[in-house]
């Protein structure tokens, strides 16, 4: 079972983005959606506060998965490496069958500036996580918040990599390269 | 002559943090900010979008001035010191008789959760135009976007200590101060 409660948020999810491309975002209603997905407003406002977060769907998981993954990591563990133990955690759902949906999901957020704006407060909360998690290790900051900086970018970085067009590497390898690239350049700053 | 337009931007800016204060950021229309600033609303609207961009007046000056320090920096500057010298420049738009203003206006934003998110676009914009400066003067990815994160969370760092109540330190200092502290974090990463 996969933990992103797919029978219904993926199930609206997809209803959504069905419906978008069909008509753009905008013109669409909730009550379209729960129609298509065949459930009901009310089970749609129990998973989500409005219609922007069923693109984001899942969101809440992913942090709760990377502050997990940084909590467990071996007590010697560096900064660096609790937090790509928690990039190669949250890969898991990062699976080749959800390439297709993720990439339709990018493109709706990219083409309205509502979407682009949760979409950054979805990254600053993904950052948060992982900061927290790094503090409660016993990490001080800024070392917290900038081993926290370095995952969030490699996370983005290996998600606008996997869904690239011709991409056919894993979420894990492309997150695990990023991460390894911007902790390099870290020498090359002075 | 400040670069940010005071006569206009400033006068709409206080008139707006004057109402907001009084009756609460929602119930403010910008018919209201006019009067109270004795400007009309065309001229609002030539200055900012919508109410919320009020609150965010010279950051797209600030930007400019980020991403031109960059430029102008010596040929052999690191890209830290690069964006050290972006840092100081910016430093000139916060003196002490803008503080004030600040905290006021960081009140507000952090109050409504739409001016949150508007205000991570923007720091996000803040970023993108230090990194695209970095990328101009030669300096490769990931090490241009590795240099203006770090510029950002210096920016975003020093300007939280600034308008901390107790502060009296200046703005270039703390900045200086928050740039050095990321930097020698990334020695204990790994």
């Amino acid at each position: 079972m996969s933990r992103w409660e797919p029978n219904t948020r993926e199930r609206l999810l997809d209803a959504a983005l069905g419906l978008f491309g069909e008509r753009g975002y905008d013109s669409v209603t909730v009550a379209e959606i729960t129609d298509r997905a065949g459930l009901t407003k009310r089970t749609f406002f129990r998973h989500f506060t409005d219609k922007r977060e069923v693109l984001f769907a899942g969101q809440e998981m992913l942090s709760r998965i990377l502050a997990d993954a940084i909590a467990a990591a071996p007590e010697a563990a560096s900064p660096a490496a609790a937090v790509g133990g928690a990039l190669a955690a949250a890969a898991a759902e990062f699976g080749p069958e959800r390439r297709e949906r993720a990439r339709r999901v990018q493109a709706v957020v990219a083409g309205q500036s509502d979407l682009r704006e949760r979409g950054l407060l979805k990254r600053a909360t993904l950052t948060a996580a992982m900061a927290g998690a790094l503090r409660e290790r016993g990490v001080p900051d800024p070392a917290a918040t900038l081993a926290a900086e370095l995952g969030g970018l490699a996370f983005w970085t290996a998600f606008e990599r996997w869904t690239a067009p011709a991409n056919e590497r894993g979420f894990a390898e492309l997150a695990a390269e990023a991460l390894a690239e911007l902790i390099a350049a870290t020498a090359d700053l002075d």
